[in-house]
């Protein structure tokens, strides 16, 4: 299904009478509102290609319909929510769920949405029918060299997909560690694990970052071999420059505060890219926002922090993306959702009076720090978030019109109701 | 397969001098021992059918060879545990994985391995091929009354079945809940639940008992409309004499003081039953014992002190059963495993000099109390446990039996490689 | 120190014309602002007696300057509060820091300030000089009778103050507990502590509330016979129609649903108070909504449900306090920025559109609700709080003009650099 | 007041027959006991001179009685300690807390009692008196370079009277962190603070090690300066190889996995030291072994094999200190627990059969891997951990003789009732 260009400008029309008078309001009080629409307008969010499916738990997964069959199909759910919120104008693929059978025709596609090919995801955590040696226990750390080899080879692999599509990054998550006391030895897992990520390294184009993605539990129980952000940055620290830490906000222990891990790594310029989602127990893979937005907030504020004091360009200069996993909601619209969310965090971010702060800090007025972030948090930013929507050519109200046009209904007579997205 | 007593008798008889050396240095420590090794003796805890055969996360599966491909096979595995280690005399089953199609014949088997039917597990957490109605929602907090009707039915269905092999308990564990703020009106879903609950019990037969399982989250990532103990004893004790709170290891927040929970439910009648697992991070569904050994001991404890302070019967006042799964080990040794670390945890406990406990707490002595607990914990009471199966006719060493005897080797040849319990 | 109206009116004025540009803004979307308004003058939040000092934690205290030395002074200050924000219209005493010499004395100068007695507070959890015994192992826990005895006595002599002061309620926060493994009988800890509940519920008047604040940990770090809401409900359901549970929100186990417990509490009609702070690891006592703003919100709009499903006023029919502790922020301040956070998530929580939201979830619009949700919470809501305090005679912005009417540094020139409230 | 060698020998003889028999039951098992027993014996604990007090929760404090009064008084307790274990032969010391007025004649004080001068510990998380700058808002992390030069003078007379005594390490604990979202830089106050860290580095000796410790939170309860392990290897890798973290076990975020930790430090030759205690919710400083003696068991499996493989010698090159606060117990009993659980684990960690073990890690026999732990775990290993105390010269049972000597009772005499040790 395509989103005719007519109707959401149609649907804007109506709203916007309304709209402006908001944004003019809001817009009053911020010097250089344009400045702030242009970044807002730049910031794009990748998609990652197994959200446009409904998840599952291990208790079991109810679907939806509609769900795309092909990675064509993906890209085209993709490019209709970057036509409705102007800020989702990239994908991110996971091999072997999204082996592009031609690569040319597949990035034609895509930039006929507007498209272009974020992060490449292997995978390691699962096996493939007919693959030669199981990961049950684990892949680069795996004590078999067997094992270690096909998983370094899935890699290589990855990363030549990604060459051919555009891509210019590879996230590797390994789901590798031990459920009991006494399974593993952990240095050596370590050691092999790094090995492995040494031959992976050394495949990368020059113009390629390797994003070490870590995680405090699950599916392993006991310990992960990548399991925090100390042991990432030592993997990557030990790989070399285009080695980075990858932040998935749902991979720590209970309470961490995630905000100073962003900024202690970008700091090091270590920091590599982020997986956006929100939960309140473990990697529960909620929408973005829905659970601790001030959280989001408080991030956003350190990533802008770090990256303008590292002079890097917030748009381009880190990857961004989505992680999470929709079993109750339909995933175009949770995706819709989390968009806006990050969106709206980092417009409250880029509100912050960041010389006061700094001022404030120096004094230690602790009393005017928190008034100063809750200034820029407590302000209704959607405003602004729509505005550039609409700089965009995109939608004033993405999930209004998504639902006023009946998107999904319009999916299912196309693909059907009992559709799985290929992947998980 | 079937395990030929000539031969557990062959290998007991081999270890038998080194264990009776053993067994002797530590019995001359104990005060009727002889007690205390028929309280082992008699001390069983079922099997839960699906733990039979090999667990998954929502990452994968990987699946093991030789599981049980029917209800007839499940019951023959938890046959050989119990000819192995005397205390797994009792299965408890899991509808709709476990329909018995001839509950007569059915019984006859489970008699022919000393085996008793445990507690029923109804399921209205997964949607079943051709059911009327999803879950998707939720089943007895659904708004619709037709869900709520189905999730009735189900349970006494379930019940029903139940009678027929002779089971005298049922187990309602509800994955209801909601994964964000606002889906769920609490207090209705409350209400909802209770209202289906009041329903099944209704059903109860005289002497059967209803146990309301709780946990805290997953799969909802949100709320969880049975979340703890507060609730489960509240539905409860708003549902009468013949329901009560059943404790899952693995269903709580961090941190959470399990033993206390344990005691206060007993003060109050209201504890049911026991699903014993281990965890780190939230429902592992870990080895029992794999973890927190200790914990285990401390719960024992608690329930050793309550049921005496009842004139409860530790063997049949409670249900007792194992609720883990199984990745990365052969579901049959695990279950070895978790066995063995029960009855290591109930034999320590039975070993706590309890009037010098209550003596030292009466006068606030904490080192003595801490020093009594842990005479009894330090304690190697392998010896004890061993001696308790021989008498009972098992295996001194029952695991190292499976393993000289091929058992999973065996069962390979004779269900296949690929294999796959019915279940989970 | 004593706030000159004249001063507060000038100070408005300055800011009103925008102020009130921002309030019309706002308010011409609100069908019944005027009645909002009402609702957000008449919620006050009570300030205890404690928090008007520097708190500390077990590494050290820095102290700050100006702290009130008396109870007279300790009134002075929450009326001073009360007239910058005209929300702090109550006191909250606790025994034996502030025994009042002349309880008519100083219910008349509470009078002048407009300040009401809100719950008193006991405290059996520290040894005062010249005390006959030790609460060092608990206090209505006691094995000792003696110490129980006199933690009831003490108990009922803080009803009697607080009959003199026109208190009507009782909070009761035990830190009874253990901190080892094998210190404490949980069961016959729970049955001492509720028979001495039951010696004080039974000096109660009538008119009177007695609430039972649980605590998960801390001070005691094994075990608190107080320690969630399931234990305190349990005393409050065996005490009688009298006996409510408070919930403090730093108060529980890491990740526990607040608002879900609030919910059921409301319910069953147990739910009797609530202090407010933030917290990100523990008991951490910082400043409302400075961790969390969404979970107050959420916790919030339970709130307003459940006492408007029982037909209660929002203001009078619960007991609102403060409970936090400031080590590095001017403890006046701090307690306007709690105060404000608390009129500001009341304010959101009175937004959402209740009809809608009950609509989306009797039909599992779970996209919807979130949305209904976040509509409210996104609002800028700050010109309707700031509203509401200009039509009770209060500041616009309170912070700001305890700042520029340098209080602080005129109450250090009154009480000096070095005082130390009385308390903790 | 001083053991008397021949009292100690006369309890011995006691029990001497009774232990012999348990210890020949458990050594026939063992090959090579002699050399396990030596490594046994040359194991020691050091003491804080601050836990021989004490200790309190913010809450408040209940004095115990013969509490020590000086320096001197502190080492004596040591030696006592030492007399009655042979395990406790350091004393670590704590700055101001315990200035040596004559450090020749300390020295020659503790030889006496046969012991030295473990890590020496600074402090900059509280104000003394007559301090010029106060740590309200940092030490090491302050804005204000005065603050920061004081903490680094007062590290810098810490390592010179450590030298003085024979001290080879200085243990830096910062508190320094944020309460409050916005409070701090977090970069900023990672790069002042690595700049403090690098001047007193400056100041070690060739001999000297400098302990970075770290800690999650308390008693900053929004970030710390230095929150984890992650941090601490940052600051010890940026500062040099004199430079090593130092793991305190309460200072985790829940659920941490601290083996895995302690694994990668020693890999990185990183690891330094380690603080001993228990805990179930925060820094809770209970008795080592009291809450999850398996935990601790398994931390000395992984520093056995760690240490191993870099050929480190157990007893000298990783500094082993108790760090634990006793509110409810006699601070020495306390001790005397601390250090028996502390021996029990390191025994029953070198009784792992480490050979079998990595086997059954190449093998992924998970199982077996699991066994080969609890086959050592679960061994009654205290005749062993006695025998070395009676060949070192100690108590067989050290508590039981503390208590059939009436060492309290004695200390209360010569102290009087109403001590309070220096320092906390």
């Amino acid at each position: 299904m395509k989103l005719e260009p007519y109707k959401l400008q149609s649907l804007n029309e109506d709203q916007l009478q309304r709209h402006q008078q908001k944004f003019e309001s809001v817009a009053a009080e911020i010097k250089n509102v344009d400045g702030l629409l242009q970044q807002l307008i730049d910031f794009q969010i990748a998609i990652p290609s197994w959200a446009l499916g409904t998840g599952g738990t291990r208790f079991g997964r109810f679907s939806g319909g509609g769900e795309p069959r092909s990675l064509e199909e993906k890209i085209e759910d993709v490019g209709l929510l970057h036509a409705l919120n102007g800020s989702s104008g990239a994908i991110s693929l996971h091999i072997p769920w999204d082996i592009p059978q031609n690569a040319a025709s597949i990035k034609a596609l895509a930039a006929q949405h507007g498209l272009r090919f974020d992060a490449m995801n292997s995978n390691t955590f699962q096996d493939q029918a007919g693959q030669a040696h199981s990961y049950k226990f684990g892949s680069m750390q795996h004590t078999d060299k067997a094992v270690r080899k096909q998983a370094i080879d899935h890699n290589i692999e990855v990363i030549k997909y990604g060459i051919e599509l555009g891509s210019e990054s590879l996230t590797v998550w390994l789901s590798d560690g031990s459920s009991f006391p006494g399974q593993l030895n952990f240095r050596k897992a370590f050691e092999r694990t790094l090995g492995c990520l040494q031959e992976v390294y050394a495949a990368l184009p020059d113009n390629w970052k390797l994003f070490v993605e870590y995680k405090a539990f699950e599916p392993n129980f006991y310990s992960m071999t990548v399991g925090d952000w100390g042991q990432s940055l030592n993997y990557a620290n030990k790989l070399g420059p285009k080695a980075y830490t990858l932040v998935d906000l749902g991979h720590h222990l209970p309470n961490a505060n995630i905000e100073q891990i962003v900024a202690l790594l970008l700091m090091d310029g270590k920091l590599g890219g982020f997986h956006f989602n929100d939960s309140k127990y473990g990697d529960d893979d909620l929408t973005v926002g829905s659970i601790n937005p001030y959280q989001l907030f408080l991030i956003f504020n350190e990533l802008i922090e770090g990256m303008n004091a590292r002079g890097m360009n917030h748009a381009s200069d880190l990857g961004w993306m989505i992680d999470a996993s929709h079993n109750i909601k339909d995933p175009l619209e949770d995706l819709l959702q989390s968009v806006e969310a990050i969106k709206i965090a980092y417009a409250q971010a880029l509100l912050v009076d960041t010389q006061e702060l700094e001022k404030a800090r120096e004094s230690n007025d602790v009393v005017r720090a928190q008034e100063i972030l809750q200034e820029a948090y407590r302000t209704d930013v959607r405003p602004l978030v729509a505005e550039a929507r609409l700089r965009a050519g995109a939608a004033l109200q993405p999930l209004q019109v998504y639902r006023s046009l009946n998107v999904r209904e319009n999916l299912i007579k196309e693909r059907g109701l009992k559709t799985v997205a290929t992947g998980l």
